[in-house]
C-alpha cells in the first residue's frame, strides 16, 4: 500500500523536528515536502538544522532520518500544496494565520499552532476524548468553501488535564477544576527557550498566556456539538502554570469537584477503561492505554513516567478524596508535552482522520 | 544587660545547626548548653559536626561560631535544665515526646518538633498571626502542673500559607483553600535527605504526612481561643505537596474562596499592612514586612525571593481573580522553610514571649 | 539451543538490577538463581525490590522482567552453585572477598566488584582491549586449584580511558596520561548515594579511592602477559576525579603524551578502526563501534552521547594537539558508567568467554 | 574626602550591572555617568533594566542602588568623558575596540573587555600577581600619546589559574600546566546565555575561544617587563574548558610540573603567604587572603566556596603530588567568575592604580 504524501511546514524548529522524528518510516504518511522560513529555504534539511558554525541544531533523541536529510527545504511563504495530500504545520501562530488557510483551501492541515484553535468551526482534537467533534470539519469546509480543513491540537498543558477529566465527566460529571502545573523546559522551545541561569535552583512562576489557553480549551474539548457549533462544557476551570527545571513532561496537580460523589476505586476504573474505541481502531501511534493509573503514592514521577507508551499515555496517581470541595477528588498527572502534547498527538489525529476518510 | 542562658537540644542536626547559626551574637539569648544523641555526647561541638573521616557536616552558610565551637555536647537523654532558663529543641518527634515534657516541667521549651503540635492546650505560634494564643500557655501550665511550657512551631509548609491567609481572614473571611506546594530539598533534612538521582530532572509527587499536617495546622493557627481551648478556623483546606530540585524555599500555588468579594488591590493592601503590631515591638529577628508583595508577574521566584529580609518575610505575587471559585482569588508564595519555617521563626517566638514576660 | 543457566548475586542492588535488566531475554544466558543479603532472602524478587512502605526500589528504565519477578531470592551467604554454570556477581567488595572464591572453586564468576581486581593472576577484561589476557584464566585455575575462575571488570571510570588509549598505544605508544573526570551520580549507588543538597548547583571535588583505582587499572589493562603474569604498561597516569550533577555517564578530559608524533587524522582513524576482532565475533552485547568519534566540537555531550549503541560505545571528540606535552594530544570522552562500565560490560565479557569455551 | 567621579559603559548588561552593584556606596568612586547601547539611551537606569513587558532584567543579588536608579543612560557611541575622571568599561569586544581608545585619549579606562588584552603595551592586571606591570602604563601613554590608558582584566577562567600559579612560580618555578575547567553559566552572559535544555543533566564540552585565551593570558600575566615590553613567562599551558550546570564560580582541575621538587606543605605555605603587599595597602575591595587553602579533601566546592571573602579569594584544595609529571603537583581551585573574575576585580585594580597615583 502506498503512503500518503505529506508536507511538514516549520520543519526546522523544535516542533517541526519532532514531526520529522515521528514520521520516519511511518506506515501511513511519507514526507515529500519540507518548508521553513526563508533563512532555511534552498538548503538540504541536514544543512538547515546546523547553526552557522556547523554545530548541530537537531534536538530530538532519534537521529535525523536518512529518508529526510536530503530533502531541500522550501520557503513556507511561497510553498504550494502540489504533490502532497496533507500538511503538518509546526509554525508559530502568526505565520500560521496566513499559511494554514492558504493550504487548507486545498488539502487538510493538521497543526500544533494556536492560530485557529478558538474559532467556532474548528475542532481541537484530543485523541480518544472528542472524536465526535469530527462533524465540525464538514461545517468548517462548507462555511469556508475549503477543499481541505484546519485541525489544530490543544496546548500541551491542556492535554493531560482534559484527558483525565473526560472519563470523570462521562461517569460522574465535572463541575469545577483547579490545577497547578509544573511544566517542562521543552515547552518553551529552543530559540532561545528558558535560560539555564533563570531556572537552576528555581521555579519560574509565570508562563504568559498559558493559563487562559488551558482554561478556555478544556471547556471546548469537553464540549459537545449543538447544531453548527461546539457548546463548551459547563465547568469552571482555574489554573496556575509554572516552569520547573525538568527537561520534558508536564506535571499537573489537579483538584476536581464532581457533580456526584465518586468512590475512588470507581474513578480508577473509569480511567483504566478509557479509550476502548481508540484502542479498537489499531491506529499506529495510539497507546494501548490513553491513561495509565498508579497506586504507588510516589508516582507519577515525570522523569520515570513521561515516556510511558512512547510518551502517548497520560500517567496519573495519588488519587485522594479532596476534603475542601463537594464530591472532591485530587490527583497528580504527568503528560509528555512534546509527544502526545505536540507532534505525535497531531499525527495520531491524522491517523484517525485518515481511517475515517477525511484524509485520503 | 545580661543575656538569657539557653540550651539547644538536637544541636548537631540540620535544624539544630540553624539554631546555632541564628543564635550567634544574639542580643537576648546566649547558648550555655548543647545536647544531642549519645553518639555526639562528650565531644566538643566542632568535633561533633564532623563525620568519621573528619569531613565537615556543618551545613549552614554562616560559619560555626567560635562562641559555640568549644562547648562540650551533652547526651540529651540525660540532660538537665540546670543553668539555663530556656530550651530550644530541634530533635525528632519521637525524642521530643520524652525530652520536651521533662524540660518543660522546669522551664520553657520552644521547639521545631511536631510531637506536641496537635495537643489542645499547646499553642502553635506563627509570628504576627496568632500572638493572642499566648493565653494557652497559662492554661497549659495549670493543666499540666509545669513551671515551663512547650511551644512548637508549625510545619514549614504551613508557614507561608497561614501567613498569607491571616490578613485575608481578617479582612474578607476565608472559606476554602486549595494549595499545591513545590518544596525544597532542605525540608527533607540531610541524613540522608533526598537522593540526587531521585530528583534531578524530576519532581517527587509525595511527601509522607505533609499534607495532613498543613491541612490540620492551618485551621489551628487561624483559630481562636474559646474558653480553655482553640477552636479551629472554619475553613476547608486541601493540599498536594511535592518535592522539587530547589535547595531552599518552598513555593506554594494557592487558590482561595473568600467569604466576601475582594478587590485585588484591597487584598494587596491587606497583605502590605499586615504585621504592624509585630513591627512595633522591635523584636531582633522580626522582618520589617511579614509579607512582601510583588506586582511583577515573574515573581516570586524561589531563588531570588527566599532570602527576603533574611528569610523571614513571606513573598507573594501573581495575585489574580480565580474564575472557578466564588469570591475566588489565586496567588503564588515563597517562604523560606529553614528560616521563618524553622529555627529563626522559633527564635522570633522566643523573643516575643520574652518581651511579654513568659521567658525571663 | 538451550541457554546457559546463571545466578546473579547482589541481585537487589543497583548493579544487580542492571544485570537483571540486561539479561532479560538474553540469547545465551538464563537466570535460574538470585541471591542477595539475608534481608531479601526468601522473598520473591518483585517484593525484594520494594521498600518497607511498598514503594518501588527498582531503578532501571527497563521494567522488571516477568521472567525474573517471581524468582525467590536466596541468602548469598548460603548460596551454592547447584543448578547454574555461571555466576554474575554485583556484591560489595567485602562480600565478594568471601563469596566469589567459594563460587569460583566450582564455576566461573564474572564480577563488577573490585575485590580481586589487583591480584596478579586475575584478568581485568575490557572488551576489545585485552582479550589476550584470557591466558591468565588458565594460570589462575592452576595456581588456585579452582574449577571456575574470577573475572572482575574495571572501575567504571577506567573504562572509557583505557578504551581510547588502547588504539593510541598500538599505533603511536603512550607515555603519559593526565585525566580529569566529571562523573555521574549513578556511580555512587543508591543507598543513599549522593544527596541532592550536596550536588545541586555544585561539584563534589573528591571521590575516595577512585583516582588510585584508575591510575592502577589502566596500566594493568594495557599491560601484557609475560610468563605467568601481567606486566603493566609503562605509562604514567594521573587523575583527578570529581562528581557532577549528571544522572548517568562519565565525562573525561584527557591529555596524552604519545611516544611518537601523531597526525590528528591518524588518531581518529585508529579510533574508528578499533575493535574489528570483537565486531567479527558477533557477540550479542557488543556495539558495532567500541569507539564513536565526533568532529562537531560541541560533542561528546554526556546526555546526548551516553546511550550511544546502548551505552556500549565510548564516544570521543574535541581531539586537538596539546601545546604543553611532547607529541601531545587532548580530547574529551563520554562513557556510560552503568552500561559498558558495569553489568553490560560484564555480560559482554561472559559472551566472549562463552564463545572461547571458558564458560560452557 | 570627595570621591572620584566615574562612568560605567555597557551599564545595562550583566557585567555592567555587576559594576553598579559593586560601586554602590564605594569609598573611592562615585558613578556620575552611565552609557549603553542606543536602545537604552535616554532612559533612567531603573527603566533601562526592564524588558518591554516591564519585567526586571536586573540580575544581581544586590538590589539596584537608589543612588544609580535615576541616572539617565547615555548612548555609548556618543558619550564623552566630560565630568568624569575614570571609565569602567563592560562593553563587548567589538564596541570596546572603538570606544575605549576614544575615552583613553582623555582619561583612564578599566575594562572587562578583551579587545586590547593582547597588545604588547597593555597590562592585564591580576591583583597581587603583577602589580609591577604598572610600568607598561607609562609606556602605553607615551607610545599612543594618550592622557589616559586602557587596562583590561583577564578572562575569568585565567584568574584562578594565574593566581595560584604565581606563588608556585616565585618559589619553585613552573614549567608546564595542564588544566580542565568546569565553568559556571554566568560566564556565558544572559542574552541569551546557555539554554537550560542544553545543560540540564549535561556538560557542554566546548567554549569557543576560551582555551586559547587562557593559554595566552597566563603567560602574559606571569611574564616580566624587559625594556618596553612584557616577555611572557616560559611555561607551557594547555586547557580544556567545559560548561557545567553551576550558577556562579569556575572550578579548575590543575596539573603542574614545577621546575624543582616541592614539598606539599611548602606549596601550601607559599599559597597562604601570598598577597602580603596587597594586604598591606588596605584597598577597599581586596580580600584578606588572595588565596584560601583547604585541607578537607571535600573542598573546594563551588557552591560553598565561590563567595569566600566576597568572591575575591581563590579557593584551592586537594593538593597532591602528581605521579605523571616530573616535580608534579595537582590541585583543584574555585574562583568567582563574576566577582574577582570580572567587575570587582576591575574595581580592585582601579583602587590600586588610584593609590599609586595613576588615577586621580
Amino acid at each position: 500500500m502506498s503512503r500518503i504524501p505529506v508536507a511538514v511546514v516549520g520543519a526546522t524548529g523544535l516542533a517541526g523536528q519532532q514531526f520529522l522524528a515521528s514520521l520516519a518510516a511511518h506506515p501511513l504518511f511519507e514526507i515529500r515536502k519540507l518548508a521553513a522560513s526563508s533563512r532555511s529555504a534552498g538548503k538540504k534539511l541536514a544543512d538547515a538544522v546546523k547553526d552557522d558554525k556547523g554545530a548541530s541544531r537537531w534536538h530530538c533523541t532519534e537521529p535525523l532520518s536518512a529518508e529526510h536529510a536530503g530533502i531541500v527545504v522550501e520557503d513556507s511563504a511561497k510553498m504550494t500544496t502540489d504533490g502532497v495530500r496533507l500538511v503538518f504545520s509546526a509554525v508559530e501562530a502568526d505565520v500560521a494565520r496566513e499559511l494554514e488557510p492558504r493550504c487548507a483551501a486545498e488539502i487538510p492541515v493538521i497543526s500544533t499552532a494556536s492560530a485557529f484553535r478558538y474559532e467556532p468551526d474548528v475542532p481541537v482534537f484530543l485523541p480518544g476524548v472528542n472524536w465526535d467533534h469530527v462533524a465540525l470539519i464538514d461545517i468548517q469546509r462548507k462555511r469556508r468553501g475549503w477543499k481541505g480543513f484546519v485541525s489544530p491540537g490543544p496546548n500541551c498543558t491542556t492535554v493531560g488535564l482534559a484527558m483525565t477529566l473526560k472519563p470523570l465527566q462521562d461517569a460522574f460529571g465535572v463541575s469545577r477544576v483547579i490545577m497547578t502545573s509544573m511544566q517542562a523546559l521543552s515547552g518553551a522551545g529552543r530559540s532561545p527557550g528558558v535560560a539555564a541561569m533563570d531556572v537552576l535552583d528555581n521555579i519560574i512562576p509565570y508562563i504568559p498566556k498559558e493559563e487562559e489557553k488551558v482554561e478556555r480549551e478544556t471547556g471546548k474539548i469537553l464540549g459537545r456539538i449543538v447544531g453548527d457549533e461546539i457548546v463548551p462544557a459547563p465547568l469552571a476551570v482555574s489554573c496556575t502554570c509554572t516552569r520547573v527545571n525538568v527537561l520534558e513532561g508536564h506535571t499537573e496537580s489537579v483538584f476536581v469537584e464532581l457533580a456526584k460523589k465518586a468512590d475512588l476505586e470507581a474513578v480508577k476504573s473509569a480511567w483504566r477503561a478509557f479509550g476502548a474505541e481508540t484502542r479498537a481502531m489499531n491506529l499506529p501511534s495510539a497507546p494501548r492505554n490513553l491513561i495509565t493509573v498508579h497506586d504507588d503514592p510516589f508516582r507519577p514521577q515525570v522523569r520515570l513516567d513521561r515516556d510511558a507508551e512512547g510518551g502517548m499515555s497520560t500517567v496519573v496517581g495519588r488519587l485522594r478524596a479532596d476534603p475542601a470541595l463537594p464530591n472532591g477528588i485530587k490527583y497528580l498527572l504527568v503528560s509528555h508535552n512534546t509527544r502526545m502534547g505536540a507532534a505525535r498527538g497531531a499525527i495520531l489525529v491524522a491517523e484517525y482522520l485518515t481511517q475515517k476518510g477525511y484524509i485520503e
